[in-house]
């Protein structure tokens, strides 16, 4: 079993617009809602390639109720998710379809007490030892602390799990410093955790802040990995146009999936990026076209780096 | 008791961004949610001037729980709202901090079935018999026939019970003719009704196909009301700015309350003015601010016309 887990859970909902018009009054076409928050998007993917997983994380109110039922509807996914007080938090996406471009809207998360969090940390630690591996993805809700992720990767490597951390700003400083076997940053990501913006010296400083490997997702450009075993950088055979979001989660299921069949770094990288590309032409987060996968994983171009 | 309808309810979603940018993403700094739909509107103002009150309509699905749930926090009303399988619907204002600005967007109703409608038909029916004046109110869900009002409007007419409508479009005109006590439209629901834009003569003519009263709205400018009686204007002493969401709502609370107690039209007119004003100066709808309504209340202006 792969564990993921997504602290801050959502609800995403999406409204179809002829065309978004600031302050007039809209009738919606039509309205889709998923479970969400990346590490939901990466068990989806997971569990889509065949893995066992099992997803953990916060959900309370009426929309945590939502998610719950939607996660239900994922097959191979057990849905762990601890209850909270607070209502979980909804995203929505509004996509004009004049012109194909989204407009985002992020709710906060909700406050998660100290008991709530005590809890889920029981709850990892057990879950914990019966993985292959974790994914730790995705932004902190109010009340846990900055530090949460890095008592988690500790969790994690105590149990002798590979753990992959997948966030920003100073959960991502925190938990780096608990050396997760894998982080895999945006250039933006990356840029703030290491103060520069060139990605193949920053990918190396991020390796020396303590993450035994750092995968930096250069968008329509690829994957650059800095490990112990060499530097590559993996790149589709051509820009595929679409939808971007959910291609990092997809990349961080691609990578934990050749991780846990023992495939070696330019192996988990190919399958990394052909996930992503597979994402980018599916209509959501969370989904792949298989095809674009199959092909695309046969035609990725890794070649060492610096 | 005063009974109103809301067969299309909502849960009312106000995001507040400091800045709305479209095609970027948005951290929403406040959520509120709030029952809704025209006629939860009328019963929380009507509850407010201490009237007994029965709200009505559908509620269903996950939406439809957080609905009752917020009703079951309105003292004084009543919640009578009919399940029905398909969740209810949200209405999402995204309001703009930097102007002030809001900008809506409405879901789509549920679908209600042939079966679900028999049942809130027979619900109504006992109802009507114990409510001194009905409010009818907003768009039909989907599945509801378009001749749903003039249905609820003879039922209530047989009980005895005088009932206000306050719809638009072919609902409109076809519960017109089954001759509702009071219709309230706006200028534009009025010249849909009548295809005039000149507001006395259409005023007169929604009259002519079957309101006994026909009060329209004229926005700041106060309310226009054939009837009986007699024609009267009826304006605020100032052109208040602020919110108008839910002005319409309160106006209908102001014309059914005074209805009740049995004040004669310029009081109806009076009341209702007033109500509206002191709603626009409320942050939303179903609220009004009691020291504008009292206020208000003691200068408006009501002169013959015509």
């Amino acid at each position: 079993m792969i564990l993921t887990v997504t602290l801050n859970t959502a609800l995403d909902v999406t409204y179809r617009v002829p065309r978004l018009l600031p302050h007039a009054s809209h009738r919606v076409a039509a309205v889709t809602e998923r479970a969400g928050g990346k590490g939901i998007n990466v068990a989806r993917v997971l569990a889509a390639l065949g893995h066992e997983v099992t997803a953990t994380g916060f959900a309370g109110g009426p929309v945590g109720s939502v998610v719950h039922e939607l996660l239900a509807r994922s097959p191979r996914v057990v849905d762990a998710l601890v209850p909270c007080e607070a209502g979980s938090r909804r995203t929505l996406a509004v996509v004009d379809e004049s012109s194909g471009d989204t407009t985002q809207f992020n709710e906060p998360g909700p406050l998660i007490t100290s008991a709530e969090w005590s809890r889920f940390l029981a709850q990892y630690g057990e879950l914990v030892r019966g993985a292959r591996a974790v994914a730790l993805c995705g932004s902190l809700p109010p009340g846990v602390p900055v530090g949460a992720y890095a008592v988690l990767v500790r969790a994690a490597r105590a149990a002798g799990v590979p753990v992959l951390l997948d966030t920003s700003g100073e959960a991502l400083r925190r938990g780096v410093a608990a050396r997760p076997e894998i982080i895999k940053p945006n250039a933006a990501e990356l840029a703030e955790l290491t103060g520069s913006r060139d990605p193949l010296p920053a990918t190396r400083d991020a390796r020396r802040r303590g993450a035994h490997a750092v995968v930096t997702s250069l968008g329509p450009d690829g994957l650059l990995a800095a490990t112990a075993e060499g530097t590559w950088q993996a790149a589709p055979p051509r820009v595929l146009p679409g939808n971007p979001t959910g291609a990092g989660d997809s990349a961080v299921a691609g990578l934990l999936s050749a991780l846990v069949e023992g495939a070696d770094w330019p192996d988990r990288l190919t399958r990394a990026v052909a996930l992503s590309a597979a994402t980018v032409l599916a209509p959501v987060a969370g989904e792949f076209d298989p095809r674009t996968y199959e092909e695309v994983r046969g035609s990725v171009k890794v070649t060492t780096a610096g």
